[in-house]
């Protein structure tokens, strides 16, 4: 369809349906015996709840997971499933950072942040690790952006084990803080945005942010018609289930927006949970 | 969540999304030269109509396909787009064989059966062969029943290349004919099944059911409500799309109709076309 040969890495199959298993698990194993024993704690209504109950559980330890009083019933589930302590809280910025303060006051377990932490980043970073070292000669790798730990573990991954090869992100429009970032070189905050990719709603963070400004060739953006198109797209002709997010950055070739003839592109499919009773189309 | 082994052999990832394409590979590439020069035929509104149209391209022969008028637009598309040449006829059993008649008739292509046919039992039997070479000491391969190409097929290869393997069939209950015809000793026609199964409601052939009688260990029924359950478990825990026929092996474990416990069981998913627009959820 494009004249290019695109290879997908499917983060939908890994391990709670999202490279967040990842960056967890590394987070998780990089702690000394007296931490992991307090245990780990973040605040998170989306897939690094799981993946940080899930991480903790393999390493026999705590999960103290804080989640807005208005998260999804079935990702609440996920999180106990996996064994993650739940406190809930307001559903605002405020409450759950105030409430994770509490949660780790009470019993010294320790923060591990989504994305803005380096064994986070770590983490993510091999999933580019893995393409890179079965797909070789990429030309571009194509993950979103929402945080930035995915994709500046991404672009580190590139940078140090492919140098041929060009990190580009994919962006929603309306959740443009990363763009707008980019190209300004000053560090503009997600406010509010109203995207159906709720999994890149968040804000660049005080590490991610800087790798991306060195190692990121370009952030594109995409429109929430081509999101959904891209998603629908997927699941009817590689008969694989990725959720919005995930579909950003193949979004960006349905919209032609990256130059792709010709050239062998690696794509990263972030994640698989997807809500089956309430889809986008 | 089964104390079981359970391995799944994704024919929803088969080119044209289903089993058929094996058997109308087989059956294109076993006609003599002056056959293939005159095309091959069938009547399908699902996937062997694809499958033949697809088929036929590969070998540049020409594939007329009788379809009957109510076709679902997708279907039809489909079927277009992989070069089949469609023949619109009403939608009943004697207008689809009276119009194929007529098309064989008028071209001299060769009827290609979707199952009565030894090549697309061939064909099909190199699903379970690809199964049994790759996962080693199979205590039982699960596989759908419709007509019966693929199950005879998937029996005939358990038989002759892992005979400590037994194959046992799953039946949606609301369309039990082959069933029924299995414990009676007596062919007992479909007529106007009412299940959701849709590439499950038709009748046992003449050549698939002996071969069925004969190397099939059991068969077994589930509820609409269990082949429902067991796609959305697929779809939520594995992010595959199967469609509902494929569900229905699967469907017999959730429904503890058969003891898997301590066992290593093969699962043939035999497709993924879905029409996402009309999920039965």
């Amino acid at each position: 369809m494009f004249g290019s040969d695109i290879f997908f890495k499917c983060e939908n199959f890994q391990k709670v349906g999202a490279f967040k298993a990842r960056g967890a698990t590394n987070a998780v194993r990089s702690l000394d015996p007296v931490s992991l024993q307090k245990g780990v704690a973040t605040h998170s209504s989306g897939n690094h709840a799981q993946a940080l109950a899930w991480a903790a559980g393999l390493a026999g330890a705590k999960a103290y997971i804080v989640m807005p009083s208005n998260s999804s019933p079935v990702k609440v589930e996920a999180v106990k499933g996996y064994g993650g302590l739940i406190t809930f809280c307001e559903p605002t910025l405020p409450s759950r950072e105030a409430t994770l303060l509490r949660v780790i006051g009470e019993t010294g377990a320790v923060e591990i942040h989504p994305y803005n932490d380096n064994r986070i980043i770590a983490g993510q970073a091999t999933s580019a690790l893995e393409l890179i070292e079965e797909i070789k000669g990429l030309d571009i790798i194509l993950a979103p952006v929402g945080g930035g730990g995915l994709l500046s573990g991404t672009a580190l991954s590139a940078f140090y084990f492919s140098q041929g090869t060009r990190v580009i992100a994919a962006e929603p429009l309306q959740a443009d803080d990363a763009f707008r970032s980019f190209v300004s070189g000053a560090f503009i905050p997600s406010v509010n945005p109203q995207t159906i990719a709720d999994g890149l709603r968040t804000s660049l963070g005080s590490l991610t942010f800087p790798v991306i400004q060195e190692h990121v060739s370009d952030i594109v953006t995409v429109s929430e018609e081509s999101i959904v198109q891209a998603m629908k797209f997927i699941w009817e002709r590689m008969k694989i289930i990725v959720e919005t997010s995930s579909a950003v950055p193949f979004a960006t070739i349905l919209e032609n927006k990256i130059h792709v003839k010709g050239k062998r592109i690696g794509i990263i499919l972030s994640g698989g949970n997807v809500d089956l009773n309430n889809l986008p189309w």
